[in-house]
């Protein structure tokens, strides 16, 4: 029997460690009853749920994988037998693994059930399976253990999710597990409590508490797309969080989003929490009346929005209850998308490359069978988008079909430093919209046309992006955004003095910069501030109060320089010059 | 009989006015079945409930007022008559007066009713009035109709409410007109939509929609705010929106608050729409430890909150269901009271003259007889904020008293340009949030101590500040915060490049330009733009293209100067730096 393990395909392997690692629990844990619940291949592994009375821990995973290398070794045949339903439902019940019993009860009558047996132990499993325990590859690694209830159902007893990652070769899992340490180090939930950004309590869940350092970041987001609001045109404006369920009906958000929404009551009314700014902006534009010369409109809202996640999907700054969108919506002319369209990906690509996200994907996703709007409007909107997108020079795939049903859309990726994909950007086109809230201008001729209604947010959600952000960089921000800009450190007492003068002449320029003057060893405060990722530490003692200059040290080097005061308020100057994109100077 | 109406008192005068109206309104109406609801006596003046099948027109006001002139000039004898419950029912029963009939059956049995007579008028009433109808002066005015429920009971029938002013004399009715007629002209409401700063809709009661301008406007408190805080060590911080109503019973809300609160509910438990921040400061607080260097802690937080109001008390901007405060928490030690009131004091003297308002009151309120706390503490506290108050030099009032259960407290009342005073600011000392919340920190013995709890707002809600500073400037924004601070009107197409350039000069500094480049007549639109009260408008003709200059005319202003493009500049730039107080450049 040839042993290569590469004529299995990957899947297989991943189903046959799984058993693999069933059996081995066994072993490990001779004498104990243990449930077996399901054991699916999942993206870069599996998972098996266990149902036994002992908490499973990290020395218990050691054991379980050393006898998984075991039994390789053993190099145990595994073999495939068919039994009648009846049969497995008998057997299983023998051998008291009454979850398979219940899988198996929910199966037609005539499903020919097949088990796989490996030397003692025997799993229910549509297979395929390699042929001997000896086939698998030493190429997996159990990562962790979770609580899963039964079928996902909350009324169903809690077992214990084994998690393993397996691969083909040895160096495939090892670039896995490097990608896994890396992304455990870049965890936001981590470096957002390590360097205070935010917190989360148990009464608001899924709704971030921004400590002041985070307040910094979200403000300074928002300060980014004014800037960018102000080059392209856009108008703030500040709209009602709780409106009345009449409103929600007309959008349509009553129909096809109340089960993600909150509700309120007031003087016998219904009233929801807005999940979307759009009704909101539909609602503004129909106070007043206008002319082709008024569009395109632009409103822009950095309103709160909400929207009900089942706590168990809750995590972080990325899935969250509440967050506020650069969310703007763009009143206009069919015949203008195109322009607008341009415009649109010129603010998306420079804002994505200003925040070091230079991997970009672009998708256009056209129109789905069932949509509202007729072809030839379809037609006109699709071309605009195509041809912006060509014009712009950026690749781009196309995604046939997959447009919302009131208009095709445009999606954006970018990866971040350890090449995951987030989907950020989204440029939606509505035609329905506008029908709904009845929306009117006066075109060129001196007739009524409807407008189109462009849904556009480039950073998505400030919260989530917060999160991508601070995995991005790993919690080191860059000078310009920093909530804090520069720690200045003296050696002794007799140096502080020097230090304060500092620190006011650089925070009159508007520069964030504290002093650190703590009672405590020079390597002491420099580990600590390492810890902080701030972008500089300038130490301050007798050399540098005589020439006037700081020792500066960048985080991330281990090498200080000297530089004069002039010399390193122009350095911060410059790069705190950075919050505006280039493009925008 | 002397007929010198001094001797009344005006309650009288206003009450006798009242019942003249009445017995006009009777005569106007003849044939009409009239029924008379309440009269009382109010602040400059009076109303009358009227129930009648007819809407009560100006028309018919000025006819009243001329009815109520001839009976002064009958001098009909006012006489006062007492009759028994009994009776009183009998009398209004068979005089049809079936709103009288309740207000007298609510009485006990043994009352004595007193009537009052004058010609063929008589009314249910307590007294005291002039002798005759003659005694009364003619310096009332009747100024509107409004729709009030019969004992403001929704369910009851509506009436027709007649609101009068009423004076001693001519002169005071004069002024008090006057007041009215500027107060009309200065009306938020009403500015607020010529100006295109805000707008409302019946879908969100009491939840104003922000237009551009008025976002701008919004912003700009914020951002001046913000540098208020960071020149005075606030931290930003933002907070969750809904949180469940276990931190609202431990705050107290829950059983002191709940009916001015919305609530909704998820995954089985009930959430509730916060009211205030403080509960999320607290809990912020309590997630870390802190030691007597940490404080004082200011938490700065611009969360929108919710209040649930009655829909009939709702206006425009100052009485809202959501709003944003300047709000913060100060977490400090008892004995460091004192200096930090002194710099409450100096942010808002800063805040309240930056903005123009110069006529100031300081109200400090003290212990009242039901309180938390002992009473050493309220000595400190009420000591603390007494010589804070007095080496602050500020004249203020003290209302012995008036505190709050939880701690004693400063109001500051602003008086706007036409001498209304307004509530702005308030600090609060709480001993009673901190011990709910089990707050703590680390004393410089090394034994935990319990800080106190500053809440503080200057401009109050934001919200309310603009309404009341829209008012106070008439709509006419200083330089620094207007949301267009010039308009270039160029005299011909001509001159529209070079408005164009001046525009994107001016623009790329920062300030907020627009060109009026509308086909119109230069008269047209220099009247359309004092309609906008907009600062600055700048016209450029040949003369000033040649001169490189402009001519500037500032609103309010009937005279042009003109000036070269770099002395505008100058202006403007210096006209705009008045965003940052003086005290804190």
């Amino acid at each position: 029997m040839n042993n290569k393990t590469v004529e299995l395909d990957i899947d297989t392997i991943r189903h046959s460690t799984a058993h693999l690692m069933a059996q081995a629990i066994k072993r490990v844990f001779t004498g104990k009853e243990i449930q077996f619940g399901i054991g699916p291949v999942i993206e870069n592994g599996f998972y098996y749920d266990i149902g036994i009375d002992h908490q499973i821990t990290e020395t218990d995973l050691k054991n379980i994988q050393e006898e998984m290398k075991k039994i390789i070794k053993e190099k145990l045949p595994i073999e495939r037998k068919i039994l009648s339903k009846q049969d497995a439902v008998n057997y299983f019940n023998e051998t008291k693994q009454l979850y398979k019993v219940e899988l198996i009860n929910e199966l037609p009558l005539d499903t020919e059930i097949s088990i796989y047996t490996q030397g003692e132990f025997t799993d229910l499993c549509k297979g395929p399976h390699a042929n001997s325990t000896g086939q698998i590859p030493m190429s997996f690694k159990l990562l962790n253990v979770a609580g899963a209830y039964w079928r996902g159902d909350e009324k169903r007893p809690m077992l214990q999710r084994v998690y393993a990652t397996c691969f083909n070769t040895k160096d495939e899992l090892q670039a896995h597990l490097h990608f896994l340490e890396q992304a455990k180090k870049l965890d936001h939930r981590k470096l957002g409590k390590e360097l205070s950004l935010f917190l989360l309590d148990p009464v608001a869940p899924g709704s971030p508490f921004f400590m002041p350092k985070g307040a910094h970041i979200y403000n300074a987001l928002v300060d980014y797309m004014r800037r960018i609001y102000k080059k392209f045109g856009y108008q703030e404006v500040i709209t009602p969080q709780i409106l009345e369920s009449s409103l929600w009906k007309t959008s349509g958000h009553y129909d096809h989003y109340k089960e993600n929404m909150f509700f309120t009551s007031c003087e016998e009314k219904e009233y929801a929490v807005k999940p979307m700014n759009c009704p909101c902006h539909m609602l503004m534009y129909k106070h007043f009346k206008y002319s082709y010369r008024d569009l395109p409109m632009r409103y822009a809202d950095f309103g709160r929005i909400h929207r009900y996640e089942k706590s168990g999907t809750l995590a972080g700054l990325t899935r969250v209850r509440t967050f506020c969108q650069d969310d703007a919506h763009i009143f206009i002319q069919l015949d203008k998308i195109q322009s607008e369209i341009s415009s649109l990906m010129e603010m998306f690509f420079t804002t994505y490359r200003h925040f070091g996200f230079n991997d970009i994907i672009v998708n256009l996703s056209t129109r789905p069978e069932k949509k509202s709007g007729d072809d030839a409007t379809w037609d006109i909107a699709e071309n605009a988008l195509k041809s912006a997108l060509e014009k712009s020079g950026y690749p781009y795939r196309i995604k046939e079909g997959d447009g919302a049903f009131y208009g095709p859309k445009i999606d954006v990726e970018v990866a971040d430093a350890i090449k995951r994909y987030h989907q950020l950007g989204t440029i939606q086109l509505d035609f329905q919209l506008p029908a709904r809230f009845d929306l009117k201008f006066t075109n060129s001729k001196g007739e009524e046309e409807q407008p189109v209604v462009i849904h556009r947010a480039l950073l998505g959600s400030l919260e989530r992006f917060i999160g991508i952000f601070i995995e991005h960089v790993g919690g080191a921000f860059p000078f310009w955004i920093a909530p804090e800009q520069a720690v200045i450190v003296p050696i002794n007492d007799a140096h502080l003095d020097f230090c304060k003068t500092l620190q006011t002449k650089l925070t009159s320029l508007g520069l964030r910069i504290t002093v650190d003057d703590r009672n405590e060893s020079m390597g002491f405060k420099t580990r600590q501030i390492q810890k902080t990722k701030i972008p500089f530490m300038l130490v301050i003692g007798d050399k540098e109060i005589e020439g006037n200059s700081v020792s500066a040290r960048k985080y991330g080097e281990s090498e200080s320089e000297t530089l004069s005061v002039d010399a390193l308020i122009q350095r911060f100057l410059t790069l705190d010059q950075e919050k505006v994109p280039k493009e925008l100077r």
